[in-house]
């Protein structure tokens, strides 16, 4: 097995998403040798090319920890999530950076050309990004920054779930979860129409980054605003998992663990349904209960 | 119960890191109304004050989504950790910002004044912050900017635990996770000793955060280097729980979900013993298997 520097390194046994890597398992003062599989997290960066005083220029925008696999959707959805971009056409190319003599499959830079006319301003966007729930890592500017989150509220539409395809959905996401099986650690996040079939799923080391990548399959494929489906994440629900629902417009979140409690204002606010604990044949709804069909 | 605006909000029932709502809770065709107890995640904003050209400048540097409480520890602990300060006496004062009339249990905002000639460059800062794994948010400006992660290899030292403590952790972690009993959902972090004493643990809606609040803690108690306690997360471990731990110079991590690839990469390159999968009586050696004392 032949390493490289962490940052852009792809050990030889990765594949799918996973690495293999030696492991010692202790038990009850035993402990057996053996090899393990790892959900593999690497580096991507995503560079931005764009028109600005009647120039193209390309800049480095940001890099993400992500498990490799749809790293298109992952830039394409990051752009759109974060309001940088809001249509399919807003893309005029995306594709990896392949130095010579690499292979695509290895490489860790994206680069997307976005079209004359986007307003893309690099220091703002870098300075309003903000920090997750989940990492202490930040760069949006002030709590002000945090008021203009995307858009008006959600028009009510016909989007129904009845109670019985909720408690499906969890097993439907979790038999898409290959490298979850493998590896006992990685987010999935699912995107369901209103008969609970699935329509798109995910992993990543990185909860936002599957988000991300479902919504961004979705806008490649042209097929935004999200109207009409539910998007199930493995995991909590927070801020930013509702902030990116309501970028794509996605009337219906629901969480196999808990929300927090901005990810409920958040979810009133803007008339999204918020379904926590969907495991186990129960859930809880804590907003926009007419969604659900027979309620 | 009164309302404000998502950015700054403070609902009248939030207490101790929790906050009341209303909730459906249904199962089997059956709905029963009442209250859930949510976790809090609010905004916090780091203010720096420091001194540039021999004036003293104010800046806003980021806003992290954080569960309140130990505010302090968690803005001095993320200085630390991402390597803008070194030690406890390049704090000069820190305190949070309370607008008249407000309560400081109620306020987001935290100011730390860095001592004169810390070296400080606001713009590199922003631009080098990278995407947690847990996250699509990031402002690194380059994947070369991951290479000069922080410091040098961990001196081998005498720091070692005995597989019967190590078992004993995630007992003694979750009887400290008070929030996390009433909500189900919160990460944690705990420091322990040699002997399986609990010298620190935090809880946060962000694990990275929870990282920083207990190496906050010790750093503002004059307590760093880290080099003779384990630090134990309640969830997986990935790159950015390592450099935090290296950059504190804690010798050993172990975290009850399993590790990324990257960060057993991290984790070998720089003498950290990594563990992973410690529950039930078991776990798994990643590196560094010498730190287990009768191993």
């Amino acid at each position: 097995m032949e390493g490289r520097d962490l940052a852009g390194s792809r050990k030889n046994d990765v594949t799918g998403g996973t690495a293999a890597a030696d492991v010692q398992r202790v038990r009850a003062g035993s402990v057996e040798r053996g090899r393990d599989t790892l959900a593999v997290e690497e580096p991507l960066e995503i560079r931005i090319s764009y028109v600005a005083d009647g120039r193209r220029k390309i800049e480095s925008l940001c890099v993400t920890m992500r498990t490799p696999g749809h790293d298109l959707d992952l830039a394409a959805g990051f752009l759109f999530t974060e309001n940088v971009i809001s249509s399919p056409a807003q893309i005029e190319q995306i594709a990896h950076c392949v130095p010579d003599g690499s292979q695509e499959a290895a490489c860790n830079t994206v680069r997307v050309d976005v079209a004359d006319g986007v307003d893309f301003d690099l220091e703002r966007l870098r300075r309003n990004f903000y920090a997750s729930s989940s990492c202490g890592v930040c760069g949006k500017a002030s709590i002000e920054a945090l008021k203009i989150i995307s858009g008006p509220m959600l028009q009510a539409n016909e989007f129904r779930i009845t109670e019985s395809v909720v408690h499906s959905l969890p097993d439907l996401l979790h038999s898409n979860q290959l490298v979850f099986q493998q590896t006992g650690g990685l987010h999935a996040a699912g995107l369901f129409d209103d008969r609970g079939a699935l329509a798109g799923c995910a992993e990543d080391v990185g909860r936002h980054n599957a988000v991300d990548k479902v919504i961004g399959a979705q806008l490649r494929g042209g097929r935004v605003p999200i109207s009409d489906r539910l998007l199930l994440v493995s995991g909590r629900s927070s801020f930013e998992i509702l902030q990116k629902a309501l970028a794509a417009r996605i009337p219906f979140v629901a969480a196999v663990g808990p929300p927090s409690s901005l990810a409920v204002d958040l979810a009133k606010k803007f008339g999204i349904t918020l379904l926590g604990f969907v495991r186990d044949g129960r859930f809880n709804i804590y907003a926009g209960s007419e969604r659900i069909a027979d309620r």
